[in-house]
């Protein structure tokens, strides 16, 4: 029973560690194509085991992407293990994920934000979400953009999309501000249906269809002209970004706090920021 | 009798309050004339009662540099009383404070902050600090800034300047980095010799000392040309300011968590940061 129990949790790590690593090689493809430079690659080590491989590119249009994947297991410290669901047995976790943030040159085109993940402690579930920040928001693409995970998400489950949106507009938010960080998207976590294969499917199509509508906003838009003025726009709403991350962001904070990787983790901040 | 605690307190009170005031008048005048150019200034309101006038310059030596005083009073919320000192009898607070955070346009002068202030729960105290964040360290200023607040420390306890100058080691240090922010200074709290005339006249000296030592290094070092180079490295060092700002500063954290004003309290990021 036993072997049965682990093959099966072996065979869906499998399946999300496999599909992370492979979506990774073609969110990078496809960006080295748009922006006519290379990735580079840097591994990292866990403290625990395991570790992640960092693609970073800073280029044309892409003033800064990283698309990170790691896979890591350990024991949560007793502090910090209440707070994660599963761990009433054991402290014990596995998790992998894959995670996008892009800055970009252009003003007129958002900062986009993707991440999913597959943990397992006692429970196994999966996370992610993916949502725009523009510093110039353009109606069309904030549509193009939301009603494009909507189909996603009624492919599946006709629930989803408007919890998962509350939750987004909910999470990426800065009370110190009254803001929003940007024109929200999607986000969940402890995702499962019992029915692994199921709930794959459908992180699996949110993923795929996040790359496609992604470059297809930044390939719309990457070209038009922008001036002084309209740059400094973006880099004064990368200043809210960062306190966003740095003050609010459960995942930055978390990693931070519990000895993950810094470089990894603080890719997330923009190459360059502005505050008045 | 409670008339005569009361006065006492009215007495200290003022005596701080009209100094810090005195204390900012003199920041600007010294800046202004360093810079040639004038400080603009706004004002905030409290939740509570009181507020705080932030005067602020961005100019020609000066990238950015704000002088802050605040004068404000109310009651601590439940969650926090327990974390404040002289609480258990009542939860109402009186506070006042000057604040000087100066972000340098050359990577040669180093960033500069200093802060002071005094509190009344159920007990008094001075707090405050000074330290120098340099992109690109000086050997000479970091010996010049620290022989200042030494001699001054001295002047008035021979203990102060070591307990001092640990505090501030250990609290402006990026965990996350193993990097402290800068090269330090001094940093202390519940300043109380039960002689408040006594403790003024240190925080005075202090207060009157760091002016004088910083605006000497400022002149001395503003005039040097840089390269772009040497600007990135300060602007990748501003980068980690922002960092230690808002994941470690107690001070950042609490007032943007209790409803400080989030534009006084975030004048101490700095106009542009870089991050690789």
């Amino acid at each position: 029973m036993s072997n049965l129990v682990n093959s099966n949790s072996d065979r869906k790590k499998k399946i999300a560690k496999d599909w992370f690593t492979d979506l990774r090689e073609r969110f990078c493809k496809k960006f080295e194509e748009i922006d006519g430079t290379k990735f580079s690659r840097k591994n990292w080590n866990h403290s625990g085991e395991g570790g992640g491989e960092m693609s970073t590119l800073k280029g044309n249009i892409f003033e800064k992407v990283g698309v990170n994947i790691s896979t890591v297991k350990g024991s949560f410290k007793e502090d910090f293990r209440n707070q994660i669901s599963g761990t009433e047995k054991s402290a014990s976790y596995w998790a992998s994920g894959i995670s996008v943030v892009a800055h970009m040159q252009s003003p007129f085109v958002p900062a986009f934000h993707f991440n999913t993940r597959f943990i397992e402690t006692g429970k196994t579930w999966f996370g992610g979400g993916s949502d725009m920040t523009p510093a110039i928001p353009n109606k069309e693409d904030v549509e193009i953009f939301h009603n494009s995970i909507e189909k996603v998400c009624n492919k599946h489950n006709e629930s989803y999309y408007g919890d998962f949106k509350k939750q987004c507009d909910e999470y990426f938010y800065l009370p110190h501000r009254n803001e929003p960080r940007g024109e929200g998207g999607i986000f969940f976590d402890h995702l499962n249906n019992n029915d692994f294969d199921s709930d794959f499917s459908f992180i699996h199509d949110f993923g795929e269809d996040t790359l496609d509508t992604m470059s297809a906003i930044i390939e719309k838009r990457m070209s038009k002209k922008w001036s002084k003025e309209e740059k400094d726009i973006q880099l004064y709403k990368r200043g809210r970004y960062v306190e966003f991350n740095l003050l609010w962001d459960r995942g930055t904070l978390f990693g931070l706090k519990t000895g993950g990787s810094t470089e990894a983790i603080l890719m997330s901040m923009p190459p360059t920021a502005k505050w008045k």
